[in-house]
């Protein structure tokens, strides 16, 4: 089956659905997003995913009224039209259809987008590698909002070269990847870059963190440098669709594998909360 | 009469108008811009508006392969739609329709979208107001996408203290204004910020100086800062629908208004050219 969409309460095939020209995601990018994985049906991890998307809401004064509960039963109702096996709901609140103007009218009607689609979520030994790239995005990466051009040019440039990711930093201090966390291992404590406003607040790293707490791995938050990361034991690679990968290189010269047990462990950690979490039988 | 819109061909009432929900301008702001005041149905400017827009498109590697005389004939279809007297004219190309992922299908179709729609270009003896603000914004500005959220957020703050624009800068160094570009006169000399990745080329700004150029003031591209601005003669800010405008008062404070008599000289200057190439009459 393919992706099924859902807009304002309309469900169907996403690639038939259309929204209004005027909605101000087409004008000005005007919208927040989050994207969650979903195993035979069942969201992982679905309230963090809401929390970050009505903070993103909050963040950028998109007026979004819809109660949670609402929401959630909402994606219920989508979800059940979907596919079971691995997939994404992807949702995104736009602030809705205006007259074209940088200010944004106080009383505009957020909109709702949704869909859920099949993804193939890489095995957990799929060794992944990135690009270094200059970080030329915005000061608001802590907000997830549809701005996402530079998150596309960096991800076109590694994927042209074959790479998995793309390395962002700006200057010397590591930030993230285009759409996904970067972590590092080094003398078997989890080193992660702290958050502020260069940084998505990823949510599978905010569970690996906390799942590394929790089983007795030290972790650190604080700024590190590129060549750091360089010299680290492991570096980790983590997303909702990827879940945490290893790293085995970086601009064609090989990184890490100094400490694959840890990173393995913290790989299966994860990986057992996942399938806790939605029930799913390994 | 309201707004008229097209999408890909079809014209008709601009807030009827829908486009289909996977257009990559919707999921990542994957598209770019350009508008152009009209009077009286005659585009201002109209080839070097086209000129920025195929550029953006390059910039980007969206492929717009419609040429330019066959827009300019869809132009002519939708602006014979529209109202006389002062409209502004908006043209926007999506990279297209494709499965949403941060990388791009190299065979998608690009999308156009345009509309016309009534604007009141303000008076020559308008003073506009500018609020400093610490320019967050990417450092893809050059180029005129629509990822445009710290523009709205700048747009929104000036608008919600009853100031006409920012006034962004990087540090010290003056960049533009949200949706303006920022010029000032000093000892007689139009003095531009340069044009690199943090500005967009302004048409109007570009306009400006090929006229003081050929009317004998003297004009100078250099990075300057925010007090050598306030400290300026003359501050200008000049948009497409601004046309180009006086600075009064920057944070409250009164400035500029120290060469009145080659401010307005530029003004009417400018504006005789606007009239001159539309063949309106005054």
């Amino acid at each position: 089956m393919g992706a099924i969409g859902y807009f304002n309460g309309e469900i169907g095939e996403l690639k038939k659905l259309k929204i209004p020209l005027c909605d101000r995601s087409v004008f000005f990018g005007d919208a927040v997003y989050d994207a969650v994985l979903v195993l035979n049906r069942c969201p992982f991890a679905l309230d963090l995913h809401l929390d970050r998307l009505y903070n993103s809401c909050r963040l950028t004064e998109i007026v979004f009224s819809m109660p949670r509960d609402t929401l959630k039963s909402e994606i219920g109702r989508l979800l059940a039209e979907a596919d079971v096996g691995e997939t994404m709901l992807y949702l995104q609140v736009t602030r809705g259809v205006a007259p074209r103007k940088h200010e944004y009218p106080q009383d505009a009607t957020a909109n709702l987008i949704m869909y859920v689609s099949p993804i193939a979520v890489p095995p957990r030994d799929k060794r992944a590698s990135l690009i270094r790239m200059e970080d030329l995005r915005f000061q608001y990466c802590n907000i997830k909002t549809t701005n996402l051009l530079p998150n596309v040019f960096a991800a076109q440039r590694a994927t042209a070269v074959g790479a998995t990711e793309v390395l962002f930093h700006r200057g010397d201090r590591v930030t993230e990847a285009a759409h996904s966390s970067i972590l590092m291992l080094k003398n078997s404590v989890l080193v992660l870059p702290p958050l502020d406003e260069l940084i998505l607040p990823g949510i599978t790293r905010a569970i690996v963190k906390q799942l590394c707490e929790e089983n007795g791995i030290p972790t650190e938050e604080r700024v590190f440098s590129v060549d750091e990361l360089l010299n680290a034991d492991e570096i980790l690679l983590c997303s909702t669709t990827k879940n945490v990968l290893r790293v085995f290189e970086v601009d064609g010269q090989p990184k890490g594998g100094k400490d694959e047990a840890l990173a393995m462990r913290i790989q299966n950690i994860f990986l057992d909360e996942v399938y806790k979490q939605t029930g799913v039988r390994v």
